[in-house]
């Protein structure tokens, strides 16, 4: 099986139809909090400082092959490398086209990019004053506009790239209600959700913010807990429905915050859908399902059933292990790639491994 | 007749043929260069200093129908508007979907926006330095780069606003050889050819470029006596073209530079066509059609007929004095939406009027 479903499968089917048949567009959207330079909190970097760099890192690399603002890609302190990997061995596979989504990235990207006016690195959530309402708000408004102008496509896909991005989802969603403590995902096998409790309930108590006026306006809960990239995803979802497309949320237990926020924004979430990897789906430490369900019921996620346990570099095989996981969008990338080319899992592994290998030869 | 045809009407008929059945995608790249400032250049402002703002202005405009970053749409100093008039409604009335590229304006635009990572303001090009030769290759390959990601159209449609393009047009083209003196067209009734030829001859003789090595690499005419505009824009031409796409240049005399700058980078130019504004084709003061056919005679041009004499409005009246005639990809912009929604000219003007009217009473 390519891949796995869970909640309801016509939703799912639907959206292959408009995938085989329509328009597609490919988003992905960076950014920085500096909640990831918290020590523990991420391995989305080689070091908690380098996690600033890792969403400029990679796009580069997704666009040309290679990082331009450092000279190596992404890797966990360990050496394992950046989901970037699959996403470009697979975008490539499918030839769709895509753009970067700039919300606050801690360096420019070096490539082509869209810009969103009031992108901003996100301050540290324990400090419950993640960003200024004024330019949360215009985050959301700004995306929205973004979808509206780039109107036309049937289907639109948005992963992200923000290291500390399940903290400051663990921070919107507490701060809108929603059970999420040890339910968010990690880059590490080993999730420290003690310490992402601690800087969550940190963030809380210093917001003061209640969840009834969260809930009335979920762009609170972004300024005290929350982060660049999530707030302009889900004004990007608002603007891509009102175009009448379908959203595919691609990434992982993430995603629950794009959904709520959407959600207490009053969006009505039907047509949307989230694809991710194996690996966070059978995750034992997190849980995007029940995440996702808390939310809004309707909406499936597929996860495709990459596995690199057989993959010719230890790097990738490391995934199997509980490393990395998802991001970059890979999951829902590897997904659109299957669609479109009707290629199965193993080979879309195999131009994942030739292009990891491309990438291991050249350095 | 709602548009006229100059050279082979069947790459026209070609590319409506795409249009019509094909997925289509606008793209309006802004920048500024120095030389818009040398008193009596340029009318495209309503000072020499304000020139440098109106690129942002004008797509600020064009997005929300009010610009952000000043309370008044750009003018000349007689006050007629901007063409990015006639573009708004336009592309509305075809619910095209458009994106703004940033190549150097002076000011980062309030809107959703592509960021070329060189973008950069060109200096005055009568110091014969108009930009850092790197610079303008790299705008050159950014922006072919962009039309690689953002590939699946079957058209491209490419527009600019570049207050004193057409001055830089005339210094590109002069630079590779190409007899262009008093055929660059002008915003004003009053095409100040004396002064336009005494800035690229001064220019020229200080950048000491022989038209032999110019043609051998064309970035050297534009890190010379270019801007950042039109090299990005021809940047992004090869590259749509080597998506297999068809291209429309939506510009005036300017296109020509573009064309220029393409060719002598060994771009194939076929598929490309130029759609402008009768007030371009009909200028007694310029001649698009004869710089085209000394560049390249595989190219059309058509021109929309437009005529704002019966317009409600005196500052569009005006556009029948010789005022504005292009911009902002006005005529291309109108010549998709009429072959989009078969509405005819007068039905466009009506539009046009409309949005003109909704803007003048806002005020």
């Amino acid at each position: 099986m390519d891949f796995s479903v869970i909640g309801p499968s016509d939703v799912v089917e639907d959206l292959i139809d408009k995938l085989k048949t329509g328009r597609l567009m490919a988003l992905y959207f960076i950014g920085s909090t500096r909640t990831s330079t918290i020590p523990g909190l991420s391995i989305a970097g080689a070091t908690p400082e380098l996690t600033l760099y890792t969403p400029a890192c990679d796009v580069e690399y997704l666009v040309y092959g290679r990082p331009k603002s450092f000279d190596v890609i992404p890797v966990t302190p360990e050496g394992i490398p950046t989901p970037a990997v699959i996403t470009r061995a697979c975008i490539n596979l499918c030839n769709v086209p895509y753009t970067i989504v700039d919300a606050g990235s801690a360096i420019e990207p070096k490539i082509p990019h869209i810009a969103l006016p009031s992108r901003r690195v996100g301050d540290p959530i324990n400090t419950g004053k993640a960003m200024p309402y004024e330019i949360a708000k215009a985050l959301y408004n700004e995306a929205k506009t973004l979808a509206h102008t780039l109107r036309g496509a049937d289907v639109y896909m948005i992963g992200e790239s923000i290291p500390g991005g399940t903290t400051t989802t663990l921070g919107i969603l507490s701060a809108l209600g929603y059970e999420a403590w040890g339910k968010v995902s990690s880059a590490s096998p080993t999730n420290p959700h003690d310490l992402k409790e601690k800087v969550v309930k940190e963030g809380l108590e210093k917001s003061g913010l209640k969840v009834e006026e969260a809930r009335q306006d979920p762009i609170k809960a972004v300024s005290a807990l929350g982060d660049p990239v999530h707030v302009s995803m889900a004004g990007f979802l608002h603007g891509a429905l009102e175009n009448k497309a379908k959203v595919l949320l691609a990434g992982g237990t993430q995603m629950a915050s794009v959904l709520a926020i959407a959600k207490h924004m009053n969006v009505n979430l039907e047509g949307v859908m989230i694809a991710t990897t194996r690996w966070i789906t059978s995750d034992q430490s997190s849980s995007l399902a029940s995440l996702v369900k808390s939310i809004t019921p309707s909406i499936p996620i597929t996860s495709i059933n990459l596995d690199f346990s057989e993959a010719p570099y230890e790097g990738l095989r490391y995934y199997e292990k509980g490393y990395v996981k998802e991001g970059v969008g890979a999951g829902g990338t590897a997904f659109i790639a299957h669609v479109l080319t009707g290629k199965g899992v193993r080979d879309l592994e195999k131009a994942i491994y030739e292009e990891y290998g491309r990438l291991t030869e050249k350095k």
